[in-house]
Formats: structure tokens, sequence, C-alpha cells
């Protein structure tokens, strides 16, 4: 089961980090950037080029100390087709290399809609007599504004190909409020999608305890983090928000079960662009990828000294 | 701005009808599948050329008769890269035949990512120094979950571009009442994402008083649909869940507004998969797109025979 790969990977690497691959342009070297364009030109397949050219460097220097990688796909999908090459290169690449790929892809739609999304990003589609699994992630983000008709066609794949999702629950961003802490019947709205993520994932459980249906949870709500920890005492959390937009390493405890597991905190440009801040630049831009390892040393450090058994 | 072409072209052909090019294989005539086995094999490029002949056929036979297509893009996606391109060709040629192009894709995301996903499909990205429109729809789908801070750059593309969004406020399907009608203060939730609608779309305002933010109400709601109306009176209703999904001609006249704009309703398989009904039996297989055209022009009489003004 995808969830139980995930727990065993963050155990051996004692690391529940996920590194976010949202390679905006403006995070790419220059020398990236150029080489690519002087073979494509300055085309969708130059950007995407220099996009693959970024990941790899990055994922090779972070393959041995992160469990995890989280591909933003939207950061692919502007670049057209191109760029969902790109996107489908890196989930590959992070393959054939062992690490566990959570596309980032938020999807929903209903019925057999969200079932297409589903066979996309984590299942597999019949042509005729042959199957192909298009995109392959391990785990896809979803969203779950349609209710149980927009996700339940997600968890019966993961059932099927064991992988598993992470059901937007309550988002990292400053107006996340504005619907998801809505009161409804005295509790806020988060609440209920947190129990319904808990009934969905309810048979889809893994060896540890952990469920193939997971939640995101915002590092920026850690108040509301500790009720939802409770809420859906097995669902694996996926924590955005962390380092750029704010969130605190003393504040993801909450996020954690007693057994040091349930949750995974991801970075995204804290990492792949850590040379651009003034901590890393001696790296400077040839040296991206050594910035963005020793960024992820720096966070798995600070997460675990906050993390209950941290060394479980 | 995309609202306006939109209605000067329901204007011109008096059908306030999307069709919704959503090919699921078990649409596609055999006939054309094999053909594309037959020179592609089995494989996702295979089914992705199946699914873009078989569109081809159907905008060939609509297009002088439905102003706006919607295709799924779902139902692209999930054969991978090959899938993506046939959606592209099918939004390409959509343009060529002078048709307005809706991307039902969901997307939603914070900040920059959000820019990111309307960048790709109703924006320009710019690589080095030149521009590319990699999509290049005129109207994209959009999910609120996650509140302004997800929508608001999408606005600030369709206003850059003159584009549109259609922002999900109550959907169509059984369950979406599960979040979308819970009670806030007295209300429901959605009455609420529609107030954002009409906030967000208040600087957008074409030239027939329509706004390029957009909402999507469910056919199988008219009574919420009453309500959302008069909530959001300037934005365009797109309208799913008409036949297939049992909503009813007489029951959408409340999606109008008194100039007999102001809603467009989606028909996908109800339309492209006709030929599979009873009722359009005798065009056969090999009348597949014959049969859509008779199918939509039977919807058209059938939402005009209850629409205010419909020959306005």
């Amino acid at each position: 089961m995808a969830v139980d790969t995930l727990i065993e990977k963050i155990k051996k690497t004692n690391a529940p980090v996920v590194v976010g691959l949202d390679p905006n342009l403006r995070f790419v070297p220059k020398f990236i950037q150029d080489k690519a364009y002087a073979e494509f030109g300055e085309t969708l397949e130059g950007a995407a080029e220099a996009i693959w050219q970024f990941n790899k460097g990055i994922i090779d220097q972070i393959v041995d100390i992160v469990p995890a990688v989280k591909p933003q796909i939207a950061m692919y999908e502007q670049f057209g087709l191109p760029g969902l090459e790109a996107f489908k290169r890196t989930v590959d690449y992070c393959h054939e290399k062992g690490m566990v790929v959570i596309g980032d892809v938020k999807r929903g739609d209903i019925g057999s809609t969200s079932t297409s999304y589903a066979l996309a990003h984590i299942g597999r589609i019949q042509v005729g007599s042959k199957f192909y699994s298009p995109f392959d992630e391990d785990f896809a983000t979803v969203n779950p504004y349609l209710g149980s008709d927009g996700i339940k066609p997600f968890v019966d794949v993961c059932k099927e190909e064991k992988k598993g999702i992470f059901v937007l629950v309550k988002t990292s961003n400053p107006s996340s409020g504005e619907f998801q802490d809505r009161e409804v019947d005295g509790r806020p709205l988060y609440e209920l999608v947190g129990e319904k993520v808990d009934e969905w994932g309810s048979d889809v459980v893994g060896a540890y305890g952990y469920s193939e249906v997971g939640a995101v949870v915002g590092a920026t709500y850690p108040e509301m983090g500790k009720v939802l920890r409770k809420v859906m005492p097995k669902a694996f959390i996926l924590v955005p928000g962390y380092g750029a937009q704010g969130g605190k390493a003393e504040d993801l405890a909450v996020f954690f079960n007693e057994d040091g597991l349930g949750a995974i905190v991801n970075s995204s440009r804290g990492i792949i662009a850590a040379y651009q801040k003034e901590q890393y630049a001696s790296f400077g831009e040839e040296g991206y990828a050594k910035a963005a390892r020793q960024a992820a040393l720096d966070m798995i450090a600070d997460i675990n000294a906050y993390r209950p058994n941290a060394n479980n």
C-alpha cells in the first residue's frame, strides 16, 4: 500500500519531509535556462527542458535524505504539453530513484469524471485489451468541494491500485478560512470535511494503522491541526506552509501522533530555491542543488527537534 | 471580452446551450476506435486519435447551431500526454470553427499556483522574451474551496486576457449538498460562495451587463438556482445536469434573467452519445454525429420552450 511504503521510507530516512518540486522559472538558475533555450529555443519545450534539468539536479542531491517529492502540476501544466511531459519525466525519474511521488494535482469532479482523474494520476486506463498508467504518481491531492461523489471514485482506485490520496481539509493560505472555517452546527466546515476523510479512508488502512486517504492541513494553522489530528486519527496529514509561508517547526508537533508518524511536512521554494536565500547564498547558482540538500537537512533537523518520538 | 463573445454567439444561434465534449471511450463508435487502433495500436496514442476523430465529427455537425463546447479535461488527461494533445487539438479546432471553448478543468490552488493554472488555460506564459498560450480556452471552470487567494489570480488573468471563468457554486451531483448546502449563519454555504462570485466579478463586467466571472449551478437544483440567480445577478451561470443527470427544461427558466440571457445549459452524453439512446438509434453508429446534431436541436427547442424572451 502507498501509505505503508511512504511510512517505511520516512522511517528509513528519519525524515517526515517532502520536497515540493514546483519549478517556477524564477527559481531556475540562468545557466540551466540558457542551456535549455540554446538547444530548444525560447519555447515551451525549452522551458520544459529547463525545469526538468533543474528537478533532476535536485532529486539527485536529496534522494538519500528525503523520502518523497511533491511536484505541483500547475507549474508544469503552464508550459502546456511539453511541461506535462517534464512532469511525467520527473515522476518516472523519482520512481527510478526509489522516491515516493505525491502528485499535487488538486483534482476533483464527480462520478465517472473523478474516476478518469484517478485513473490518470494513480490508476490504469484500459485501451482495447491493454492497460496504461498515464501519470503514475503514488498519491494525488484531491479537492472535496463536490462531496462524496467526487472522492469515492478516487478511493475505489486507491483500493484497486494500492495508491493513496490527500484530501484538502484546511489549506495553508490566508483566505482558506473564507469557506473552510465557516461554522456549521457550531463547528467549522473543515472539521466536517475531516470527519468525512476519516470515514472515506476507514477500509483502506495499512499495516501501520494509517489510511490511504490522507488530508492536507496547513502548517500555518496549528490549533486547527491539533483538533484535526484527533478528528482523523488514521489519516496521514500532508502539511504545506512550513518555512516560506510562515509555518514553524515548533507548531508542527501537533500534526504528529505519539508514534512519531501521521504527518509529512512539505517545503517547496524553501528547498528548491534555497540558493536564492541569504542563508545559502554561498552555494551560488551553480550549487543550487547542493543548497537544496543543505536546506533539506536543516529542515529535517528542525522538524525532528519538535516531533514526538523523532527517532522511532 | 469572453462573456460578450459568448453572449453574441448565443444570440446568433438563439441557443443558450453548450455541448460537453466528454469522450469517454464507451461513447466512441467501434468503427472509429478500430481505425485509430489500426493506425496507432491499442495505445494511449490510439485512444487519443479515436477521441479526437469522434470530437471532430461532432463539432462539424453542431458548429452552425451551438455557440460553445465544454471539453471535460479529465476525459483527455486519462489518456496521458497523447490525450491532452487531443484536448488541445479539440480546443484549436473549435476556435478555427468559431466556437467558444469552456475548458472544464475545475482547477484551483493558491497564489502563484493558481496564476500558473490560469496562464495554462486562459492566459499566456512567458519563456525568455516569448509568450505562449498553452491550452488557450476561452473560459475555465474553477473550484472555490481555497477562497479568494485561489480565485483572484484567475480573475487577474481574466482581466488581462479578456477571458472568463465559471466558479463552482452548487454542483449537480447528488452528494453536492454534503458541504455546499451546510448552513452558515442561517444560510447555505453555496449562497456565500455565490456572494463571493458576485464580488470577484464586479469589475470585469462586459457590454451586456454580465461578468467574466460566472458560476456553475446544477440543473438538478432549480430552487437553489432561483435564489442564486438573485444573489449573483451579473454572473453567467453554466448549468450542468440537464438530461442524463435528471434536470428538466421546465426547471431551467429560473436560471435565466428576464433578458433571456444569464445562463448556458450543458449536455454532454445526452448529445455526444445520443446514437446510443433508443430515441436516436435509427442514426446508427455511423450516424453518431448526425444523431448528436438532432439531439442538440431537440435540446435547444426544449430549453427555449421555457426560457424567458427566448427569441430576444
